[in-house]
């Protein structure tokens, strides 16, 4: 296989996922996006992780995303937790509407025109937050999307989630065997931007839990 | 109804949907792109067009679209074309790769954090160029993409197309009847971004050819 475009938040799964392609594809390259996002470390983690792996990275700026979540809205308060057991059900508050959307759809321009044949994505449905742009539903209709939106302009293009179905712990597990670990270690998952992380947030829990059910001590904190 | 949001280039087809949906709707905003088109008065133009008409109008900033359209790519030469029967068939190369797609998933966003039922676009499959993302397979995936990213989330949101199937003539009759004149004479349709019009480009020449078969005078040119 050739060409990838990864989709590099500089998170733990989107660094998972661009180790996933290196493995796979030819050529690798990676996007990131600046959105107005408060927990600013995570664009630095992202070049980071792109550098050690020799990837080609840019970084993307976009309009500030209207909307009340508090990663993008300087008046909304991040929620912070106890314990992984008291995340609140339902849409979490941190949730950016059409976010993916808009980061997918940009991905889809650049993959045009770049020739690639697969965008990468490390959306997963099992631990998202009730984020519904992360479900398969939403990467099933918008793959049709592109597909129609670029009918005729070369190859199309598929969008690939390896990490759709998996638990936290799986995602662990399976970052381990592509060969993320020394990523990982730069990988930005707090949503207060913190390094060491905060240990409280949502993303911090998650992540917390999925290494311990995993048996692997993360990298981030050796 | 209630709110609707207009995608406003500042040409004909996007400035008689905003007539259309100030007909229909009780509030309407329009959004324009700054996307690094090269004719840079059609973000003037609709500035004035929505002044015209006091409605609120956001200028959304987003990044340099990639790809060889001359519409945005400094090494590109547009087509000139002495008539319209020369147009090329296929895709046109001023095809600016998921362009649209980006447009409206931003659209999207902004609908969703104003409480909007409707998103607004003058998208057309008649004439359209052979671009794939104008043809309502697109609009209708997208539709159902933009559903599913945002379930749960606020009521849902419709992507409402009324020029979809008309010819240019029939798209200059609607704008005659929704009251469209006065803003049609502030609208920029030209590729070279002149005032008065080139009368050579692609887009010059459809204008022209819709208000010849209409039987009306453009009012861009009284």
């Amino acid at each position: 296989m050739e060409k990838a475009l990864v989709v590099l938040s500089g998170g733990q799964d989107s660094t998972t996922c661009l180790h996933w392609a290196l493995n796979r594809y030819a050529d690798v390259r990676a996007i990131t996006f600046d959105y107005g996002q408060k927990h600013r470390i995570e664009i630095e983690q992202a070049e980071k992780i792109a550098d050690l792996n020799n990837v080609e990275w840019e970084l993307i700026k976009i309009p500030s995303m209207a909307g009340r979540s508090p990663l993008t809205n300087p008046d909304e308060e991040l929620g912070k937790y106890d314990d992984v057991d008291d995340l609140p059900e339902g849409i979490e508050p941190t949730f950016v509407p059409a976010r993916n959307l808009i980061f997918l759809s940009i991905a889809a321009n650049r993959a045009s025109a770049w020739g690639a044949e697969a965008i990468i994505t490390g959306v997963c449905q099992e631990d998202f937050g009730g984020y519904p742009d992360c479900r398969r539903v939403f990467i099933d209709h918008l793959e049709y999307t592109i597909l129609s939106a670029l009918e005729g302009v070369g190859e199309p293009i598929r969008i690939l989630t390896p990490l759709m179905d998996l638990s936290k712990a799986d995602s662990v597990i399976l970052a381990d065997k592509e060969g993320a670990w020394e990523s990982l270690a730069l990988s930005q998952t707090c949503y207060e931007g913190s390094r060491p992380p905060c240990g409280h947030c949502h993303a911090c829990h998650l992540r917390q839990r999925g290494f311990k059910e995993a048996g692997l001590k993360d990298p981030l904190l050796q």
